[in-house]
């Protein structure tokens, strides 16, 4: 039994966290870290937990963490993550960090789309990106991994097989993502008013957001040359949910059976990949709540088109997080995970 | 053709008031005051009107408000309306309000439960409450209508006809409410944030809800005896609509068929109330973008449970203020109004 | 571990029972039947489950279904789940039926509101009404539960105490209860047609719902005096989750507090229920997925408000089911319900 | 004042068109046909209409069909249309066929994606396709007009101007279009209760949607060369509303401001395409229940992403098909629908 915190307990990803890791039967919760003031139980925070988990939260600051801990999950915003990672490293507490802080190699891209100076170069020179599917072995030994984005999750496994293989084009790609408003964060402002949201469908952020280096960086390694993907990520009215539609162009002429049997033999041994046979289609709602992610593959007319379905807030998120605790723990990787 | 204001021209009440004006054969927008700091066009703000109505806001001051205007719609919150409003009636124009604060003849009731004191008492004696089924000819003659609530206005077109013939115990009346978001204002708050909406169903302000006050005053006026009024609203994952579901008990036996003639009787004249007959129930879809108020009558064991549903934005708010309008000017009470 | 098998497997109750059978230590699934033509796998049936239960289904006919099991949930319709429970009791196997079709002693009853002869009655005399929180020590002893009714769960945890201790009228509740759509079941018609259903509130089946009389009888029986209930059902859009809104007056004087007390006296061992306190009103979104029944009070003007809500298919069905299961075969209570 | 009636009067295009219909001041709804047996009032059908417009249904059958109108709007599903035009056409009544049925010029085009034999070529022959933007002038000389489908209105809108300017490629046009669950019609089926479509995004049809070819035959010939198109529908969860995310390549290099100036030049003089500008993007709520087509359009990396969106009832369906009809008639094209 090891012993985990969170810091930054009070994210919708936070919740996820906890109601895995009260299902988890290596680990045990065993302090909750927030900046918000005057917060006592987490489950005044989060209701649904009441009577099942009413741990209370400490009051966050850089100073005085607790650091004997094996391992914490961070959901801290982007730039505030990373003055916190540091500290646990230093002491040996391994690290899963759901912000952006360590998903760049490369300091200057991270700084460019973050326009933030980065201030823990060193733990970038160690974190491992925390895709399972590609990096696990790089994960088995790491003390930092930087759990990837929501998208990019949903579109890099969507993309490796034929990346790869060097089926497709990688400096031709279109994704065209539709999320739930969870993605959004708990932050309420205009953006999320109900009214706003509801009976409505836009896309945001068109060819500036944040994901885009991320995708463009991982398939540029798993591909070996630069990939260029434009992103189009839209909301719709609904809590969670991610389908990311791809459209990429084929090096080779190649059949709907061969394609799916090349997703079918990468992804063989892998406990949260799913591939839809008989034509069907993945749909949200089928991997809301769980950690899977969701995969059809269409050829037509020479153009691949792949449809990537995750829970933006498991295996966009949380379910991840602890998909790599237990690999970077030696424990079952399905451990907590599988309902 | 008559020179109209919108005072208060960023809520979503207003937004509805505009559309309708935009329909009506005599009524002109001249003016468009907001609070807001730094907004320009009306269009900006609600995208929907672009290239239909792209007038310009103006910012809105006590001190400098353009009063060359027949009419104006004060959509401003409570405490905040009752301090431009004499300044449009002192120099002859009507006014019709759409907060609380002229909607209660005891000052002290409206100060008791509003918290605020009243600061235009004279006000409070001129306004007629705007509920044309009850209070047409005092409307036709008045400068200022205090127009009534959303759930007042479900709640009292449904109560009327029974109070009015003294068929039930005003004591004894429960009213469970049931509301889209948007009842909730355009204010963004943790409560309006979409992932704490949608999906849910919550009760909300029991038994200190301000309208309790307002509905047992009109009740306890029609009724000719002190009203006792247990209300209690709900909010559902949907933009907009109210259903009421009002449960009251029979001082004579009476059947179904006699008790949907009393309301058929009373209300056979009236252009925006509608029974429903051959036991078909109402949906706030079937009300939603129209005026009407839509009820079903039925009775159970010696009870009556009425059903009487609007859409909070339109005969709840902007398409009653209109109905107002076109009394207090003498014009057709369905300009504007009818699809 | 004993053997477990689900008659019925396409219901939407039958999905959430899968759910949590495969989180549960004791129990195994090893038959699913079906009445449906042509289906096999439950994973073709409900996607979700794919790579992580896909069991085939069996074709159900009366005459030819395994028995040897040790437990078997019923999720057919009533009327068909009498033609089934028999024969598994005749060989010993233990059932939870989720049907209306043992939930009333009064055969008469039973075909008074569900129109139908009852062919069971040997069975009727063995069921119990399958309620833990009240009737725990019979459900011990019992080979037949009748699971109740998602209404019932939610109307009769909500007034149990307050009618067992007599503190409020039986002869005079009123319950104005509100659903998601899942309560409507599975079958596509124009009721359950998206557009029919979304930004839409109504009420349906006004004083003649078939849970009515399921109150009643219980709230008797609790009560030891005849009760009678006034119970509207509302339908909201969302997917799942009841709240009933429950009127009832007083016999005695009693405040918030004293009543808080005697909820959380009463319930104080019960793993599934939560009384709210501090003045907050419970949200179905917080026992959605769980087991829970939430429960806040209000004393109003000599009136008390219930507020009770469930996740109609889990605590109102599928949870409920496996909580009687639990008792029945001597397990822990909360095994394979608490997250 | 023309004479008009509707043949399948109980489609969700029709309570659109009868919406659409009742505000137009040249324009007196003198029929409604329809193939339901039993069906009387039109307000039974759309109880929204009640005291609206409560005008009895008569019966379908194509012998009998009263031949007395100016102008007819057929909604009746593809196949069945084209039963009913000719006999409208032979006595001189005007129609605009809201079907698939005349939208192909290339009878063959039309017999292999809907998989019936075209019954009347002759029609074909003098058919117009009914997008004003493009086809104004054949649509004001013609009896018969071919009302687009929702989302070819809402993607050819979109690539109408670089199309015809020949600034992109043709032959590589990927269209990714979200529409609201109306799009699937008023028929209850599986994928359309509200279980299955609620917080759920999914797509449909990948590669085979009818649209397709529509969409390819109209770029063709406004591009005067073969087009391609990949077009991929999804389902979100709202009632109406389409937004196409449309990805091209250029030809020639330019700027977001010169394309902008593209397409504000060439809708100009459009009273129903609005062009977002200062960086703004089209959300569908601010064009539901409106006649609009809202389009941005953003440069990223040398390709260019249009966002097109419209009401898929509106713009997509009945606004379009009452814009037809005033451009048929002479009278002003916005007669209706400007709110």
């Amino acid at each position: 039994m090891i012993k985990v915190g969170i810091i930054g307990a009070t994210a919708y990803t936070s919740l996820e966290l906890i109601k895995i890791l009260l299902r988890h039967s290596e680990a045990d919760i065993v302090y909750l870290g927030t900046r918000r003031e005057g917060s006592n139980k987490i489950s005044d925070i989060f209701p649904i937990l009441t009577n099942t988990f009413d741990m209370s939260c400490s009051r966050l600051t850089q100073k005085d963490i607790p650091k004997d801990m094996d391992m914490v999950f961070v959901t801290l915003p982007p730039a505030i993550s990373m003055q916190y990672v540091p500290g646990f490293l230093d002491v040996g507490v391994k690290v899963v960090d759901l912000s952006a802080d360590y998903r760049f190699q490369e300091r200057s891209t991270y700084e460019k789309w973050y326009e933030v100076k980065h201030t823990d170069p060193s733990g970038l020179d160690v974190a491992i990106y925390g895709l399972p599917e590609i990096f696990r072995e790089n994960i088995k030994k790491t003390i930092l991994v930087a759990n990837p984005g929501c998208y990019p999750t949903s579109a890099i496994i969507g993309l490796a097989p034929l990346v790869l293989k060097d089926y497709v084009y990688t400096d031709d790609i279109i994704i065209d993502a539709k999320s739930g408003i969870s993605g959004r964060g708990r932050e309420h402002k205009e953006e999320t008013h109900y009214c706003e949201c509801n009976e409505n469908v836009e896309a945001y952020n068109v060819g500036e957001h944040r994901h885009t280096p991320e995708i463009e960086n991982i398939i540029s390694l798993i591909g070996k040359s630069e990939a260029s993907v434009c992103f189009t990520p839209h909301l719709v009215p609904m809590n969670r949910g991610i389908l990311c539609s791809i459209y990429v162009k084929m090096k080779k002429r190649i059949s709907d059976e061969e394609i799916i049997a090349i997703f079918n033999g990468f992804y063989s041994k892998e406990p949260f990949v799913r591939i839809k046979t008989d034509r069907k289609l993945p749909k949200t709602k089928d991997v809301v709540d769980t950690n899977f992610c969701e995969i059809a593959i269409r050829v037509v007319d020479g153009r691949v088109i792949i449809l990537s379905s995750i829970d933006n807030l498991i295996k966009g998120a949380s379910g991840q997080a602890v998909q790599n605790m237990n690999i970077m723990c030696g424990f079952k990787e399905t451990l907590g995970l599988s309902s």
